[in-house]
């Protein structure tokens, strides 16, 4: 599979970069993508860390490959990596990459300060190599997926699954599968009406975009093959952490006998045994009271954002990884299995 | 209980009516109410029927109502009410109000013509004492709900379930039960954050808007007690037919053992034995691609707008009508019991 994927999202490196001549890391607005292609210049860790708070830069890894070349900003010495390493740890309390990369990062930075060697160009040299890595995670993932898909189906999604789909999509292609996606739009931040839509357009795949209550009645319709989102986070047992709605979609997903697969990158926590170590973000609620900027509840109504859920592995027909597909009880085996050539993000934690 | 219940909503008359000096209907823009109470005035039967299908009035009864005053301004002959009634049916397929409402209305027209009488007078005679039946139906199947509520209860309600719902949180409200209503947005249309938050507001009851994704993870933090919504119609053998997004939170509520109540105004239609009978309306998918008049989705995604889905009995706890609360499988018994004084909308079949 020599292509090059055409779909911006599928290469992290075209939405986010360090810029050395401005000193700054420069984020797609995916707050305002497709409708605008705006690239925002963050020149100091806080305008990182607002950027991200701010979805500007939004989805687990690429908010933690953002953060990541966002503590190359700090003040070069150990306090100023600790504290921004700190601050950008903040934003954000669910999704794992950023628990991961961060803590790395920062360790790289302090390395080098305690050799005399460049502290900035080993956060740069660590998490453009996660980047490049993470890239190759998504193709493979993508690629495994794919193999699931048969001629014609009509998939379901939620949110937007990232890299992963964009590969997906692409692979089937290039197998001759035609391939329906069935966008859900998610609200708040409607990543599936703008996101998700706009990668199946680059792709040259069909998108029809539903709102968030209709997967069932569609379900029941006979009008969708395959429900398939990506994780946030996902235990060692086999449970998903994902952009709220998902574990709704997948009750009436079991409920009418439809696979749900996970899209899971480069697998399990390994510092997450279970999901009663999942901290669920609660976000502003206002953030629910607007819909693209326009106000769309009365005055005087309160609203609540959790914004993710966390899916059981009963519902769960399989998890996709670089390394091939795991039943969701048996996800921890990813552990166990050779890395392939790649390093690996994580600890190998014996299970 | 003889408080007079403040919300708007809960009074058809308030949001609709015949206006003999300017020979038109008059109807509350639901499409606009809250954030603008404005009457559209309707002179001619295809205004009304336009006014029915662009949602400026919704909910099952109140289309209904409308439309049965829109009867009224048809040309006073025989061809002219005939047409005029296949045009107020043709505009919404799947409540069963309006498709009562219309062959009765057309009925005392033609007998007034008959007879030599006013058929208008007749039209708007029968439409009004339907209009005040339907107030009372809604008054009592609410009295019969509130009896369901406990103090501190979170009741979570989809789309809006129109006069019964403020007369549930009104009479619950007298009885000194203090309830928390959460409600869904409902897109596309957002009923739930406009129209049943603006009843809640009226009401002096707290309200919270959440998204169509979030009951289910909601009902996983123990957050809800019980989920109470509408049907635009009930089968005899106890499918309702409800705002699309209510099948799949009925999914979500049975996952996790909470109560479905269904708000069942009058009863199951005698005229659908089951589900099959039943046509679910398609939207215009452009209706899901925008928000509050805003485009939401990227140029290029199809879109689909199925505007019910059917919810089977086996989810349902029970459905609360004028007469009472019956489980939803026996529900055709509704039509076994006295009428309790009011003339009765459907000709009483034996089951």
């Amino acid at each position: 599979m020599d292509a090059t994927n055409p779909a911006i999202l599928a290469d992290r490196f075209k939405t986010l970069h360090y810029d050395p001549e401005q000193d700054a890391v420069i984020l797609l607005n995916r707050a305002k993508y497709p409708f605008e292609t705006e690239y925002v210049t963050c020149d100091t860790v806080d305008a990182v860390a607002q950027a991200i708070e701010r979805m500007i830069v939004q989805g687990g890894p690429p908010l933690a490959y953002a953060a990541g070349l966002g503590l190359a900003l700090a003040e070069p010495t150990e306090a100023g990596y600790r504290a921004a390493a700190q601050r950008l740890l903040d934003t954000r309390p669910t999704a794992d990459d950023l628990h991961h990369i961060i803590p790395q990062a920062l360790d790289r930075a302090l390395q080098a300060l305690a050799k005399g060697s460049d502290p900035k160009q080993a956060v740069l040299t660590y998490v453009n190599s996660e980047i490049a890595r993470g890239n190759q995670v998504s193709r493979r993932c993508g690629e495994h997926a794919a193999s699931l898909l048969e001629d014609e189906d009509r998939v379901l999604t939620h949110c937007i699954a990232g890299a992963a789909l964009c590969w997906m999509l692409w692979t089937a292609k290039q197998q001759g599968k035609r391939i329906h996606l069935i966008a859900t739009e998610t609200r708040p931040y409607l990543q599936g009406a703008r996101l998700t839509a706009q990668c199946a357009k680059e792709l040259g795949v069909e998108v029809t975009v539903i709102t968030d209550g209709m997967p069932a009645h569609m379900m029941s319709q006979g009008m969708i093959d395959k429900f398939i989102c990506a994780a946030d986070r996902i235990t060692m047992d086999g449970h998903i952490t994902n952009k709220v709605g998902t574990f709704q979609i997948a009750i009436a997903a079991h409920y009418h006998g439809i696979p749900f697969y996970v899209l899971g990158y480069d697998g399990p926590d390994p510092n997450t045994p279970d999901a009663s170590g999942i901290e669920i973000e609660w976000r502003d609620g206002k953030e629910v009271l607007f819909c693209g900027g326009k106000r769309v509840a009365v005055e005087g109504a309160r609203a609540l954002y959790p914004a993710f859920d966390i899916t059981p592995p009963h519902l769960i027909a399989g998890i996709v990884t670089d390394k091939g597909i795991y039943p969701p009880t048996l996800i921890r085996r990813y552990w166990e299995q050779p890395t392939s050539g790649q390093s690996s993000k994580h600890s190998i934690e014996n299970a």
